[in-house]
């Protein structure tokens, strides 16, 4: 049988494998920190260094643009306007080391042992970023490739993005793409590769209630005025019954009922939920009745308070009653609610428990959706034969309960699904000392994404419900 | 009539009342403030001089006593054993001065304008300590003591007496008395000179609630465990009803019904609910159903959370479980009621309250009770007299919802009842930038004390129930 283009892209890339090993950690070597600031510089380095790498894989279009803080790399090869075309996204920027004595090997000197690369940014996000270059240069050195591809590789996505929905909004043009693709996710689990097709969104308000005008003597005073403390706590009290439900009217609307689909998916995930408990060291699991853990979090919106404050918190006792009441307050939201409704919801909620005997004063947060690509849009279909092809298992369908707003923006702006193929580790110590990627899965993912790039040749504009094995 | 001793003591002090005045003045020049540390000299140099001027009164025994942190001022004068002895009690510490560019003359220059002396610690407490001193000298200077006088002043009132309640234990003997008098509350108001006969106790909790072993991911962990902010606050706002009354089974107990008594003393009081409710700057003043604003805060005991804080309290959002959440709380209990028992029945509640999907801390803080000068004690009544000699008007009779720990001291230790009996106005600004006092009541007030001390001299031992005037 004859090789096919892909089997000499893959045959390329495995050619360079240990050069490829050798550049990354190069590119690990770069402390492009963006929290901190006296590493400015190398967070440019590091652009620099990603821009001129793209350059030499082959990809005609590079360039690296400025921003009100960290810069932006973009890139573009296109092979064939009539195709459908990929935008990939990936962030070049790390987190800070602390606490810098837990680490067995200095962070931004890469090490192998046991076939684990240790050093920080190895998963999240260099390693899986350079993963999707190397897949790309592989068709580029060889067949070229088989869809047009459009990168996007920002420097501030450990800061919040502060910069990047605005570029892509002045960007429109040039990022107009059918799909984004973003390797920045774990797998579900060592051996279970998987598409990850959800993600629940985010909406927060603020509360501040005002008593007096200043604290008072709680012996001259108490007794007589409303305390802005127990005003706030009745309040949050009432937003969740005993089993964590939350209870302000109209907070669940739009939110779907969980379908045989997501049923059959998660049941087949091997959960362990002692293991989960020990992860967050709580006594006990707790939650909305008649879900599970992986329901709970990653289908049913939630409403957590994210940091509370009233009156005296320092040592010793002050016998005051506070003048105010400060509450933080994120919604995390699943598809097909209305984010500013159930902040509408919320904020009304809030209203209708505050008494007239303090003031309140309530600012208003994001309200980003949750995002859902279809399990049988054509782009899930092709990752999943991409994964059964290379690891020669079926890959599992997760969701995630944390939000990444860069999903949202593509959806908002650019009209576009993302499909979330991540090859991390959920255990790799993302944003802690030592952390590290598995190597295997280094390999595996980029013939992973390049085998993607292939079958996603057939894909439609509308990446509709069409088999990607038709 | 032939002038009698007390018209000839009176007489003396109106003679000096002059020399008084400047050496006053001289005694609010020293910075005696206890909280700073770069005072600490000063401190002392008030004890001395106040140690100084009591024996130049003719007080024959007097010290200035060391312990762990400021000195205490020791002075006895026995007329005859035979005799009542009393225990004047006063502090000659005062607070900081902080913001000191909104004081209109500088705090330790004291400045007589239109009869009000502007001073730090001209209300609070020197100058009230110091009628004390000059009431005793114009008897010593003249027919002698009509009782037997021990004073005890000390130099840590505004931090908390840190070092008194042990000396009290350790100086029983120097301290034996039938009958304490302080000079350190204010009138009712300007021209309603006041016996002030019940004190609020204090009690006081603290709550640690320990959820997940760090803060957590709300984005992963959020709807599968437990939020320590949430319990805390739902704990919170089961401890009251919607009017402010305390939710905690048998937190009454033990609590009198209003008396016939406080109803006819109180209902005589010129109160402005306007002006009260302006002094809080609340929007509208609550409280627990059936009660009137001055029983509230001084008939009935309250709970308040004096601080409670959990997870992210700095700007911008950190979208996390918090691991831990705390709560200040302390409770204001009137007499009769049993402190530690209420303290019991707090922790209890919290404890009832606290779900197991998070771990629970209570410290237990101090649980002092409410006292109560019996209105028919002897010493009262002297009071009333005194007062009706010198201001020619009736004294009115009140509480106070402050505590005075030092009052529970000498209850418990001393077993003796304390008289209060002060000349300070509540809008003084004790505590404040320009703090001041009234000439008028620093005048009608040492008068008043020289009066009262010679009404004591028919005490009996036990206070009793003797009339006064018998």
């Amino acid at each position: 049988m004859e090789p096919t283009e892909r089997d000499t892209a893959l045959s390329y890339y495995k050619d360079h494998q240990q050069e490829y090993l050798r550049e990354l950690t190069e590119f690990l070597q770069i402390p492009s920190i963006s929290a901190i600031p006296s590493h400015q510089a190398d967070v440019r380095r590091a652009a620099e260094w990603l821009a001129k790498r793209l350059k030499q894989a082959g990809v005609p279009r590079v360039r690296v643009d400025d921003t009100q803080g960290h810069p932006i790399v973009f890139g573009e090869a296109i092979t064939d306007r009539t195709k459908p075309t990929v935008l990939v996204y990936g962030h070049y920027d790390v987190q800070p080391v602390d606490p810098l004595e837990q680490w067995t090997h200095p962070p931004f000197s890469p090490t192998v042992i046991d076939n684990i690369l240790y050093a920080r940014g190895a998963s999240d996000d260099k390693g899986q970023l350079y993963m999707q270059l190397i897949a790309a240069e592989s068709w580029l050195k060889t067949a070229g490739l088989p869809i047009n591809l459009k990168f996007l590789f920002e420097g501030e996505e450990e800061i919040g993005s502060v910069h990047l929905s605005q570029y892509i909004t002045d960007h429109q043009q040039d990022l107009k793409a059918d799909l984004a693709v973003i390797s920045d996710t774990p797998m579900f689990a060592a051996g279970v590769p998987a598409v990850c097709y959800g993600l629940r969104g985010l909406a927060t308000v603020d509360i501040e209630i005002s008593g007096p005008r200043q604290d008072l003597h709680s012996g001259v005073f108490g007794g007589a005025v409303a305390n802005p403390a127990h005003v706030l706590a009745s309040i949050i009290a009432a937003m969740h019954d005993e089993h964590g439900r939350v209870s302000i009217p109209e907070f669940y609307d739009g939110v779907d009922p969980l379908s045989e689909e997501d049923h059959r998916n998660f049941s087949l995930l091997p959960f362990d939920e002692q293991e989960f408990l020990q992860q967050t060291g709580s006594p006990r699991l707790f939650g909305e009745k008649g879900y599970t853990t992986l329901e709970r979090v990653w289908t049913r919106p939630t409403l957590e308070v994210n940091g509370m404050w009233s009156g005296f918190i320092g040592e010793g006792r002050k016998t005051i009653i506070p003048h105010k009441a400060h509450a933080k307050i994120s919604c995390r939201l699943v598809p097909h609610q209305n984010p500013s409704a159930v902040l509408d919801n919320v904020i009304q909620f809030i209203r209708n428990r505050c008494p007239d005997t303090v003031e309140l004063r309530i600012e208003r947060g994001e309200a980003d959706p949750g995002t859902l690509t279809p399990l049988n849009h054509f782009a899930t279909q092709a990752a999943v034969k991409a994964i059964e092809d290379i690891y020669h298992q079926k890959a599992a369908f997760i969701r995630m309960g944390g939000s990444i707003p860069v999903v949202v923006t593509f959806d908002q702006v650019l009209g576009i699904p993302t499909l979330l193929l991540g090859f991390a580790l959920p255990d790799e110590n993302f944003h802690a000392p030592n952390e590290h990627f598995h190597l295997e899965n280094f390999d595996k993912g980029a013939r992973t994404i390049a085998t993607l790039w292939s079958l996603l040749e057939n894909m439609d504009g509308q990446g509709g419900t069409a088999d990607v094995n038709s």
